[in-house]
């Protein structure tokens, strides 16, 4: 799971942010999936799921709200670079235990640079969207876990979160 | 803490989401204070450390990116209204205990909607952020606790999250 | 319904494009409601249908669409002024006479300006979105009947359009 | 001109929207045509077409926030991929008989995806700008006839309007 | 003319960067003046204005653009506040002795905050365009003298450049 | 360091503003570099510089601002085609015989058009900024010298200012 003994790319010889000069790295196809949840009351989630039985436009508001913003990930990250996104997927399903809304997305593409941020924007903007529809009901909601899952393609390969 | 019993205002009566009409609100001053974190190895809060100790870039880089994505609620959130924010902060504080660091935002208004939503979309960017800025060194961080903290002005009054 | 006699607003002296002068102006409680629709092969709204049947999906995105475009309607439309809605709302319904979907969608706002150009801009990239949603379907649908079918508040009153 | 007997590729198994994977189309050369027009009083065509005689401006900010618009078409609609237009262009003609103006938009880039909405984004703005534009002296004019008329490139070939 | 003496309102106390809180002050009518220019080869001039004799795009262009970059103030400055501007004007004239064209903007609202930045961010993508277009006769061109003209209204009152 | 004799490309054949078609074009690496400076008074340099010495953000928040603004070129520049930079860096130091800070902008894509306007708006983005910041202290700065250093990839090879 860990990477330590790495540096931080995105800051300069003399400490200065700075975006990674990726020009040279090549196109290869990439993908990345990251997850986090929205923890709730339990009679908060009854609610979520009943409008989502008629319409289920709280949970189909969020996904599109996840999938919208991916796309503008490297408008929201200062030194995010700008991609051409092939796909995003937000799927979000119940979960009674937290109790609450889990949230996955995957992000992919062909091009020099990882989509990992592109899919953990995803996440939290999904999240936030499920907390602004339900927060007139409940707002003690608190999002939480935003991890990244797994991520492929580009020199360093394969990661997948340990005992994710 | 709770305010179960609700409904979900941006549902409309047959299950469509909706952008809720706050025309007939009144213009009071608002404030939402908001909070989470970023859990991070105990080496990628050294390197950050120590880059803040150079020119604290890390930190300045996910400040800035709160703040600005503040400004962009509107753009975000499928059914926030668009808001003239007359104040956004953001802090960012080392948590050896976690360890990782700890993002707390305020947003501020005076207008007819409440600020939680940007206090909230300030901390998940900046939290986002800091994870772009160090994912080279360390892919495993998470990013949790976010929640809102407290919020005052409109017509529910001043709300605190209990035990918070 | 006509208003003619009138002259260009936005066009200056010399005829140069310009943003009106809207400082002195009152703050009025306004509103706007636009219509447009979708016309399509009757298999394509069949498919549309069954989809909504099963999840709602063409309709929602495309309302939300719609919806999120009239928050954007001043970085589209050159000089119009950035307004701060107070409520926007996307209708879709079926029409089997078209065949199609007819869309409305109403703007308020307590402000100097009108906002017509944000219920006009809302149908229209709603149908933009019910085009891209059934496209692999059916290329030839056609957009129209975009017009507004009524404006309150402001100095010049009340309009409704006549015969709409 | 019919593509019937198709299904609507934005929606996933089980009816919720999602962004199609073009992640393993191949890099063509696409372009796209569009078209629409705007109908309104002869009064208002000719204030239009004296405006223009001075400095061409309705026509020329219409054009311009057409070519704009085709920009920022996937962050319009919802399940657009970001594309990297390589040309845009719109033109806008006069029309006694309608009486209005005629809006043709082209869109070309080399890529994995199509760019019909590309080129129906732009006509729609730019419809839209004129709307705008002119509304102070005409409530009542009317958007209408965006349509498709051809596209190339892809996997699907060419498609022409039927008689468009 | 100088303000100095002053200290940088967006430094937070212990030197992060910071949204100044203008939630106490008065909505007043504020408006600023902001001017530069783009000095080019004569040729280029000559060309500009021939292209000028017949639509008069470049300068009808480069008006539009820094008209429209006026009202993305907010989401181009990081510190800046979202403003709701009422009016924003963008002159271009020639100026033969530069040789090359001079750019003046004026910004204007009523609000709790002033308008500088908008008339100077307006200024400076006018520049920018002009260069744009014109780029492929003459990359020397040279974007200078880019200054704050005016202000008035608020609680530090008029500004006058001194010999402006 | 002129290329005269050219004409303007962005110019149709009667005279209308068009995005030109660079479909055709190879994709070559292509780099700019751009600068710019801001002149201020002594004193404001001053307060720049033990703003600076504490943590700074001036100079940092200028930076990002101009990184950022690069990533937003094709929205502000009209007949800008969207790009897909590689990297873009921003370096500002402090100049005392200006008095004031100079600003250097370099940004680089493998692609089909030049980046000189992603280094030209980062430079000029980033001097609003410093602007900004600082206007509480000095309204009088004046932004200036911004201009096209050296460009290098493309059809027309590398570009350097004659004397710069």
């Amino acid at each position: 799971m860990m990477s330590g003994g790495g540096s931080l790319t995105h800051i300069g010889a003399s400490g200065e942010a700075k975006m990674v000069d990726v020009g040279d790295k090549s196109d290869t196809e990439r993908s990345a999936m990251a997850e986090g949840f929205v923890r709730m009351l339990p009679e908060t989630l009854a609610l979520i799921r009943e409008g989502n039985a008629k319409k289920g436009d709280v949970i189909g508001t969020a996904r599109l709200a996840g999938i919208m913003a991916a796309k503008k990930t490297a408008d929201l990250i200062p030194l995010c670079h700008p991609l051409m996104l092939t796909k995003v997927g937000v799927d979000i399903t119940e979960d009674a235990s937290l109790p609450g809304l889990r949230v996955a997305a995957t992000a992919k593409l062909t091009g020099k640079t990882g989509v990992e941020m592109e899919a953990l924007t995803a996440v939290s903007v999904a999240c936030l969207t499920i907390y602004d529809m339900a927060k007139a009901a409940d707002k003690g909601m608190e999002i939480g876990g935003i991890r990244l899952i797994e991520k492929t393609g580009g020199k360093s390969g394969t990661y997948r979160l340990s005992g994710g």
